[in-house]
């Protein structure tokens, strides 16, 4: 195969620009532009947040390449504020437009790269109040000059990641946010007892979150809400979300997918010849059900870019199913997840297991360790990891990457125990928190102790189970369920015969004590199952509901 | 079959500990006795160095459990001060003395477990200088009460995990340090050029580290070494290694390894019917070589002793080789490991290649990245991962912990790009740094980039290789390799006409402006190589041989 001597590339940033420069180094004869309709080839999209609340001081440290540099580096014609209008797949051209003289090109190719991104939601309000997005740096310039004086009310639309980071520089701007969410929860690809730490945390720090609602329209100075409230605002920053781009597509004839996105095989090839997509306007294969969704993630947008050059230079495709591993820090606190959660795979009606586990980030002797919350969701039948989710302060990321690149090796839940991790005591523990979780799943799918979650715990408790609290009196006093009876674990042999006949639950605070008296209370002959997570999980799960009905 | 009645452990702590543990959850009706010959039967043995040097304040953080609180939780019969003194492996019995009566009993057994770890060498000085190990709490409480002043010049011999730990809490401490090695660099289960920065961290907070000498003797306050100098010490701490303690198992006629660990097979059983052994007496099956040897590692030892008390239970073993995982934190500086070093290969005949990268903790603009240096080692072959060792700062734990977990699962080098690792600008890059490591494996096993080691530079330049360094002339004039002639990568295709007709090297700052010189040159018909890891493993391995030479 000869190498395409004309490659054209639309769009750039994070996918375009890693099709555009590896190509450079394995074809130095390809002609290679790039069309870029913003100001700007290649800046740090996930950095802009942070701009706006000052922790990036520098504007300047978002923009990481300009046209220049990249002429100079890898002989690109890069061409920004340049919007191509029109393809014509069949005699393989592109209409473009140069945004400031007018002037239209019509340029071919012998591969096409489209990468368009996907436009933010922003929200119609139909009032005065200004409604931002904070997509790009335009976007994050005109947030930074809205926060005028300390106090200013500003309504953060989607308590996703970008919302969450936009709030909590908001607040460090002095904004006074009120957060509105759809959902019931905040950071919906995890489960709601997964949230609720996050959404303490967001709340201890001065943000109102509002749970449930939508905006119904603005008044002089607020924003009214659904649920009949309203949320004072001289500013939106609608963060509610992202559509893929796919008009130039659609208009030229290539199939969009059902998720909206442009459709694209395993090589990111669309339905029309030679042209290919990536990055956020691009369905993605997805490991856990195989199927397609819209993960609009840099690192796939960086990895499908890579992959296309390769293609176009003649080399083998290198493609892997989305794993969708995301994560975000909001004041202190760490949310991460891989894959996919409790609640996805029971609308999707797949059968899976399920463990919760709140181990220290590192050696409990060594100053400094901070609980973890972390779940695991595993099929019972073949043991493969079809999710995970852990929030906490610290360590989160390492963790969720190790149990990333145990799904993307396929190893089973239950590997995670054998995982020979780096020790000392400033990093983790002898068995670490993965280990642990991984025990603690080969422990619950083998029956060795049986569990049950927490949203399973009224209906057990309504049919006639017995609730024993293992933990000690000064924990019980502290809080605890509602009807549970305290037996201490270390004092629970002595007293068996004081435990009801029927079927027990067991909890202590995080899962540990209820695992060894459930196997000891089994071994006694009884009906035992060990609430997962303990206290803490149920106390999430609670707390998260009771905050979503203020 | 039935499970055994009467279990006997010798030796607490890690593998002895998760052994009996376990056991008793799975066995609520065994008789489980340890047998302990120090005071403590389960303490954090990895932490005893931070406890030396007041990071961890209190003792008894350090004691995790007492032979009371084992017998309210578990049943377990745990004698501390108690000695094994001989085993007879045909009547299963063990003899033991109770050593502060010194009263004498005759234990039976239908399993033993052996968790009998390993001593620490102690140097003979033959003089009045006292010499202390720190491997017990015993050891933490001489050493703390022997600081009785600052400025107390102390040695601490041998340049390992343990003996960088002491050398740092000591130096916390108000002692005046100096560290005897015998090999010439620190860390020896590194290759020199990645022990660099460690030597450098640890000089420059004020550690006399003197590499490639021994003790010879010890004058008054003074100890001399074997290159004629001599080092101020009223203390000396041997941190110089430990040797597993076989003694026992010897004069019962179990076998002994090789490599002088007590043998056992992959259920951990020894020679002996129904006697296992677990944890640093013990040698360990091991993932690279597929042979043997000596990992002294609490996470080994755990997850042993947890897989003995399963077997012991009725359950299938569940052994997997070791990968030798380790991290130690000195001054603000991590460095880790796992599975081979290149000494280790080469001595071993091995093929392998090697990747060097220096990728940012996390995004570069984002405050507080700090530079890694990652250094890979698979085998050409099969691509399979050989060894992977870090050093830095920040984020050093996470990036071992996910290449411990890709050979574990037998992932080629390769596949560390297509890891789907979580991004935020807190955390990586959206191209992370295995992801980075990942790429460059690929492009110089493919001979995409063919690559030359900092070791192999001298021999090339000799043969006639030209060497041109495509950095800034301002990045050159900092500092440059001898010889190099400066042509900066943005200028190189207008100066092609340059460089020499000659094979070349190229060489930049870190190696990626290297590799894209190198793919330039060679579409333009040049035979070019890049130098691995560019100027600063260069320089990284420069200054660790001086440094050995001072």
């Amino acid at each position: 195969m000869t190498a395409p001597r004309r490659v054209l590339i639309v769009g750039g940033v994070a996918g375009g620009m890693s099709a555009a420069t590896r190509l450079r180094r394995l074809d130095e004869s390809a002609e290679i532009t790039v069309i870029e309709r913003g100001p700007e080839v290649s800046y740090a999209n996930c950095g802009l947040p942070y701009y706006v609340g000052g922790v990036i001081p520098e504007r300047a440290s978002l923009l990481l390449q300009t046209p220049d540099s990249l002429h100079r580096r890898f002989r690109l014609d890069v061409r920004v504020r340049h919007e191509a209008s029109r393809i014509d797949t069949a005699r393989k051209t592109v209409d473009v437009i140069d945004l400031d003289s007018g002037r239209r090109t019509v340029e071919t190719y012998d591969a096409l790269v489209l990468a368009l991104g996907a436009s933010p939601r922003r929200a119609e309000t139909g009032s005065s109040i200004p409604v931002l997005s904070l997509r790009t740096v335009a976007d994050a310039d005109a947030i930074h000059s809205s926060l005028t004086r300390p106090g200013i009310p500003v309504v953060v639309i989607g308590g996703g990641y970008t919302g969450l980071e936009a709030a909590e520089n908001l607040v460090s701007r002095g904004a006074a946010v009120t957060l509105v969410q759809r959902g019931e929860q905040l950071l919906s690809p995890l489960d709601i007892e997964m949230s609720a730490p996050i959404l303490a945390a967001v709340r201890s720090h001065g943000v109102d979150v509002r749970l449930c609602v939508t905006i119904t329209g603005t008044t002089d100075g607020a924003v009214a809400l659904s649920d009949g409230t309203s949320a004072p605002a001289e500013l939106i920053v609608d963060a509610s979300g992202v559509t893929p781009e796919t008009q130039l597509a659609t208009a030229a004839g290539i199939a969009i997918g059902e998720t909206g996105g442009i459709r694209v095989d395993a090589s990111c090839r669309t339905s029309a010849p030679d042209v290919f997509a990536v990055g956020d306007g691009v369905e993605k294969t997805e490991l856990v059900g195989g199927g397609t969704a819209l993960i609009t993630m840099a690192g796939l947008a960086n990895r499908h870019g890579r992959m296309v050059a390769d293609i176009i230079a003649g080399r083998a495709p290198s493609s892997r199913p989305a794993l969708g591993t995301g994560i975000v820090s909001v004041f202190g606190s760490v949310a991460a997840k891989v894959g996919w959660s409790e609640k996805q795979l029971t609308t999707a009606g797949r059968d899976f297991y399920t463990a919760h586990v709140h181990p220290a980030s590192h050696a409990g002797y060594f100053p400094g360790a901070e609980t973890m919350s972390m779940k695991l969701l595993a099929d019972p039948l073949t043991d493969r990891i079809l999710g995970a989710q852990i929030v906490g302060r610290e360590g989160i990321d390492k963790r969720i990457d190790v149990i990333a690149t145990a799904m993307h090796a396929g190893l089973p839940a239950s590997e995670l125990s054998q995982l020979e991790l780096a020790y000392a005591p400033q990093f983790g523990s002898a068995k670490d928190a993965v280990n642990m979780l991984g025990y603690v799943a080969e422990n619950t799918r083998s029956g060795t102790t049986p569990t049950l979650q927490w949203h399973e715990l009224d209906d057990a408790l309504t049919a006639g189970a017995a609730l024993i609290d293992v933990r000690t009196p000064a924990e019980f006093a502290a809080g605890a369920i509602p009807g549970a009876i305290n037996v201490p674990l270390d004092e629970l042999r002595e007293r068996l015969d004081e435990l009801p006949d029927g079927p027990l639950i067991v909890h202590c605070q995080v899962g540990l004590r209820g695992h060894a008296a459930t196997r000891l209370l089994a071994q006694h002959g009884f009906a035992v199952r060990n609430l997962d997570g303990g206290y803490r999980t149920w106390h999430d799960a609670r707390s998260a509901r009771s905050g979503s009905r203020t």
